[in-house]
């Protein structure tokens, strides 16, 4: 059977100040009119059931999160006692499902991507799964690169498997230098790494024993189900004794043979501010704007008013941000240093919500 | 004997959102920890007692102007039913200054400036009224040019008078081109019109029968005092009937002999949020910051806060500044805009206190 895990950890710092430790990007409505997470998971349930979800997320955020999301089973949302990033968090998921279905076919989404066409998704996610059970590999989705972006990882696509559609990836790259970003654009043949992943959840494991030795160790001791006594302190000590590693870094950049589904749908991770001015409409001046906004003789910028009015004048591909408790201000190519600022408010001990 | 005219009317709608309609520039505490309008009576407060001070301000903001200076009698705080410029409230002031004393010399204060040297500033006044005695003069102060400023008006210095430190007026420039500022300083003997002014009442009265006959009629209805019963409708008629003209354009250019007392105090009209950049203290990368703000690889901005947290990345010469009310972000040499901003919010209705 299929499952899907919606990792829904983190707070996407670098959307702050819409974003913050509370009211995190998961749960903004930042695309369309419900919070990503929801859209999420409508965009694969006509692909996997609602009973067979399983969705992560800080601990602090599970009754949010449970909130948005009122058809889910609250015990498939775990809250996760400290953040270990998407390894151990996916190896969880992984063991969980294993105890209930040896044969799990996991589908891992990130809980806060804009994604533009469902239909084009689920086909790929469709062939994902198909691979994944016939040739039991470990299968990403690749997206078609829209520009020479230096935040993602890439991926370069090799020869065809036996499964229609679906690719051997020869490499993974991640954060490339410009230079180095274009030629892969000029090259062809190369993909964005999504984050989305496909595979048996026992395969996973297998990695996780070969490639994380530490991560294996701590789950070792984890053999409880979500409903079973005393889960929630097994997952305290599998939180305490996991690593902090990513699955990309730990597992894909390590593991022998993956396979990349090549899509052609409309992605965005919303990462930072800049995106904004891709996934939101665009005036005729090329602005994004959402909320109370006076702008004159300005263009190219993205202005976000959730309280108050927010007035700019002059400004060019400039970034302002207006929430109750704060303004950001930035030019939209400094985006990314957002998580300076949020840096130096904790430092600071300014703000308590980031 | 010497009295003060303090015109604390307008708002500084160009120093929006910090300055609004209910809560205008002059009684910000946009330099030092008193409000500006304080500063201004305090200024000259050593040569003309507050027994011989008429504030002009709006009626709305009469309470407010009286709760900034509570040892100022109530009868000598004007509210003017509408704003009609300088050359009327003037006059009000001249005439009812005259019924009080015929020779009475008034010094004409605007209450929103900054100046530095206060000592410097009373001796300026002091030559002043010397030779607005002696001389029955007109008599304008001018600022030594600090920069080619194409914002304010600028006096053309001529031969020396009778009274030691106090020059002819042979010209008066309004906001001339770069260019012809920049002469200007090249050329020396040039002046900044600092809007601050000397001269016997009855004099600037003879100027009005001259060169304003309709606020001359208007003018020659009235002859309350501020104790008279019926002087709040006097009050309304005359605001009724008198044209908006200021004193520069409608007496200073028209005047057949005018004087100026070049002074070489600091003096800053605050005109626009540009300014606070050289009147706040300046940081080691020439940001000029209030409130709390965290800021990081910016500089030569004017960064204001007073709720929340301003937070910017990456500017360079920009003017943020947050209220609870709102946000306005823009370039330091588009300062003067903020008035178009000002406009727009009005045609909108947007903001109720614009």
């Amino acid at each position: 059977m299929t499952y899907a895990v919606v990792l829904a950890g983190g707070w996407g710092e670098r959307l702050w100040p819409m974003s913050t430790r509370s009211r995190p990007k998961q749960l903004l409505r930042l695309a369309g009119d419900k919070a990503l997470v929801v859209q999420a998971l409508d965009r694969v349930a006509p692909l996997v059931s609602v009973e067979r979800t399983l969705v992560l997320t800080g601990a602090g955020l599970r009754e949010s999160v449970l909130k948005e999301l009122p058809t889910v089973p609250p015990n498939r949302v775990i809250g996760e006692p400290v953040g270990r990033n998407t390894a151990p968090a996916i190896a969880l998921a992984a063991k969980l499902l294993v105890s209930e279905d040896p044969d799990a076919i996991m589908v891992v989404l990130p809980a806060d991507h804009v994604i533009g066409d469902a239909e084009a998704f689920r086909g790929a996610i469709a062939t994902a799964v198909k691979a994944a059970e016939a040739e039991r590999a470990l299968v990403t989705l690749g997206i078609r690169p829209a520009r020479a972006e230096t935040e993602y990882g890439y991926i370069k696509a090799g020869e065809r498997t036996a499964t229609d559609g679906v690719l051997r990836v020869e490499r993974f790259t991640e954060k490339p230098d410009i230079e180095t970003a274009e030629s892969f654009l000029a090259d062809g043949g190369y993909f964005w790494n999504s984050g989305m992943f496909i595979w048996r959840a026992d395969r996973y494991l297998e990695e996780v024993d070969r490639h994380l030795p530490e991560l294996a160790g701590a789950l070792a001791g984890f053999s409880l189900g979500v409903d079973d006594d005393g889960f929630a302190d097994a997952l305290e000590r599998f939180y305490a004794d996991a690593p902090s590693i990513s699955v990309d870094y730990g597992i894909m950049e390590k593991a022998e043979e993956v396979l990349v589904v090549p899509t052609g749908f409309h992605w965005d991770d919303v990462g930072a501010w800049s995106a904004l001015g891709r996934v939101w409409p665009i005036d005729e001046r090329g602005n994004a704007v959402r909320g109370d906004v006076v702008h004159l003789d300005s263009s190219g910028c993205v202005l976000s008013c959730e309280q108050g009015i927010v007035a700019v004048v002059g400004l060019t591909d400039v970034v302002v941000v207006r929430t109750g408790e704060a303004t950001l201000v930035c030019p939209r190519e400094r985006s990314r240093d957002v998580r300076r600022i949020v840096e130096e408010l904790k430092d600071r001990g300014i703000l308590k919500d980031v």
